[in-house]
């Protein structure tokens, strides 16, 4: 819609026209507008936007575009827009382009700036260094509520958030003020006096992941990140922390579905590369399913005999599988969420013996009178009865066991799920049934 | 570990020390350690905790803890707790509690709070409103920046946050203010002349997880609530806002492995709850994978003629399975983070077959050359390759237009994911395969 007016009005040449528009969207749909638009538009439109909302809707285009904008930028402009970002978003920004453009831009920023991102882009991908921001507000303890004010006044227009402020007392943090402090207390009042002095913080290199849960579990806005020497260095904000908790959602769901993890949109991944990150799983689990096949070339007099025998193979297998993949999950995301803990591995076996155990004998009794309704065979119906309760204790077994040992192995437990778990349960479940059949039709 | 001192230091009665060591804990952390005591020993120590964070540390608390501290208070103590919370807190708190208990905390409540409540009560679960709080800080366009930092130093420390402000007139919202334009505003500034009037707000009757959405998608601290008159009438702060997103990830991945979503714990669930959360998916599914079984007794003759055919179930079955849900997994992701849109399905149908060509013919030549080698048996080899490539075709088309199909119906997409999707796949797979047998090996 709004893509269809801004080219109207770029083709009557309608300048004025479409500041207006632009100025009354926000910048995360501006950046949305402009990634519609052909090249030769967008760096058009792009050099319309107000100033003081440039740079931060440069920070949410993507890197494709960022690319395409920094070609056709003068360096002035380049300047500009540098200068203007956070400083956490232009590091986010440098990662994603080629060494030459760093390079360029880093050349033309002044040298206070460099080092600053030169020293994040230091920190190891997915650390909390990678995501912090150097950009905060620090008091002394000494100084009165108004003087904190004042310093706000003065220099907060330019911080990621002004609404945590950091005590430093030689380079070491020693208490947090809230914004929400500052405007409820009188002026004169100590800053030492209104500082809360138990902190949560995190330390450069923890994983982002285990910070992003921070935020989660404590409801912050900002938490403060130090060095080994416990010097204060930086802050990470709650919008970056919601993004971690989001990517890294996706990424175990894809693993869960046996794909590997990838950044990029549905759209925006070739078919190649779809393909890519599909075929290593589906090839592993394809040699790995010949196993159960080979197992059940073993049992060709059993099903020669009794041929009716293999139809029950489907159904055996898929309960069996969708049980491993119930507990696996659940395993799954109570220690993605540390619910669960790696201690408590004989409790979960328990618990989930149980629920195999009453799970299974309500499937054996339903299939099992089945079929004896249907096949008027007692012998089959003991036989599918058995095997499904063995099968689903099984299957619940590996699956709560498999990703409490993937995490006790240091692995990501998300790839002990559905995919992996179907394939080792079935060949389980095909042993299991042949040879209760074996015994109990007195097969060879 | 502090529980055992805990423990130690009230059996000794040295209050003072216990005190000290729970002014020292954040309160989400009191109330993970008010959870690990005995209910006598909990009632103690809460009353031990200081004023001001008793109020936060009973809402971050279990319902089941909740209302065994409503119990033990004086009907003065559960006034003060209750005055104190947020009043969406408050709201959390009291739809898990029992309709007598609700009644009684109401009726010792004041007039104005009690219908603020009862206002937020009568909200759809799962509501905007019901996840919204009335407590926000609000302007007239006339004050001076001055003026309204003077309105937040009197009201604002009841308020849940004060960092977004809202500018009102006649109950229509006009404009948004943030902490941070205060305090870097010059303090005889009109408010007019620093508010934003682009603003982005939510309807009270919409999804709380679209809501959620825009706190991802935009950044927000706070969204403002508008009623059908768009008339202002509450905020969402955005901790609300994460737990929504994770209680809805955790929900779309209980449904994708078959499971009936369970907001409790993993232990807090009692083993037959557990099981009644998986039986009911296990038993349609069971059932389903009869029909494949059922068409398996059809080709009798094929297999009775050329045992090894059967050998092969397995890896058919499980290639085709996992090809499907890796497709449905993205497609559910896709459609949940509203990157794909229904309108959408050819685009997806044409990506996914492209991507199930290359998938299929990479496995097709691993396997056909395997059985080549292994059987020396070309026709064999053909007779695998060919229902591979048909199998992934059927699987990923089937796995992307299913959730699509279910979103068109109004339906939950993830109820089409892997458990689902395996037990459809499994019966087109051998029917493509035993029909492909039955051609190349001339079966009846």
């Amino acid at each position: 819609m709004t893509k269809k007016i801004i080219e109207k009005l770029l083709a009557e040449k309608k300048y004025a026209q479409i500041k207006d528009i632009l100025s009354a969207l926000n910048e995360v749909d501006l950046a949305a507008l402009l990634e519609e638009l052909d090249e030769k538009d967008m760096v058009k439109i792009f050099r319309l936007i107000n100033k003081q909302e440039a740079a931060l809707t440069f920070s949410y285009m993507n890197s494709k575009m960022q690319e395409t904008l920094i070609k056709a930028f003068t360096e002035k402009e380049l300047k500009e827009i540098i200068d203007d970002m956070f400083l956490d978003d232009a590091v986010d920004f440098l990662e994603e382009m080629p060494a030459n453009v760093v390079e360029h831009i880093l050349s033309i920023t002044d040298k206070e700036t460099r080092s600053q991102i030169n020293t994040l882009l230091a920190y190891p991908k997915d650390s909390a260094g990678s995501i912090m921001t150097v950009e905060y507000v620090d008091f002394k303890k000494e100084m009165t509520v108004g003087e904190a004010i004042h310093k706000i006044k003065s220099i907060g227009v330019e911080k990621e958030t002004v609404y945590t402020c950091y005590v430093i007392e030689q380079k070491k943090l020693i208490g947090i003020v809230s914004a929400k402090d500052l405007l409820t207390s009188s002026d004169d009042s100590l800053i030492e006096s209104i500082m809360e002095t138990n902190i949560i913080y995190a330390n450069t290199f923890d994983d982002q992941e285990d910070v992003a849960k921070l935020f989660q579990k404590y409801g912050f806005m900002a938490i403060p990140v130090v060095d080994t020497e416990h010097c204060m260095v930086g802050i990470i904000t709650y919008d970056d922390a919601i993004n971690v908790l989001q990517d890294e959602v996706d990424e175990d769901i894809s693993i869960m579905s046996g794909m590997t993890p990838n950044e990029d949109s549905y759209f925006g991944t070739s078919v190649f590369d779809h393909a890519k990150h599909r075929i290593l799983w589906l090839l592993v689990l394809m040699l790995s399913a010949t196993i159960t096949g080979t197992i059940i070339t073993r049992y060709e007099d059993a099903f020669s005999a009794i041929p009716i025998l293999v139809s029950f193979i489907p159904m055996l297998m898929d309960t069996g599988g969708n049980c491993g993949s119930q507990s696996s999950t659940l395993i799954i995301r109570g220690l993605a969420v540390d619910e669960i803990k790696l201690n408590q591995v004989f409790k979960v076996m328990f618990k989930e013996l149980r629920v195999a155990l009453v799970v299974s004998i309500v499937l054996s009794i339903v299939n099992g009178l089945r079929i004896l309704i249907m096949y008027k065979n007692p012998m089959l119906a003991l036989l599918i009865s058995l095997s499904l309760v063995c099968t689903v204790i099984m299957a619940k077994l590996v699956g709560c066991l498999l990703p409490m040992l993937a995490t006790k192995c240091k692995m990501d437990p998300a790839i002990m799920s559905t995919p992996l778990i179907t394939t080792l349960v079935d060949t389980g479940s095909i042993l299991i049934y042949f040879q209760i059949a074996t015994h109990l039709f007195h097969l060879s």
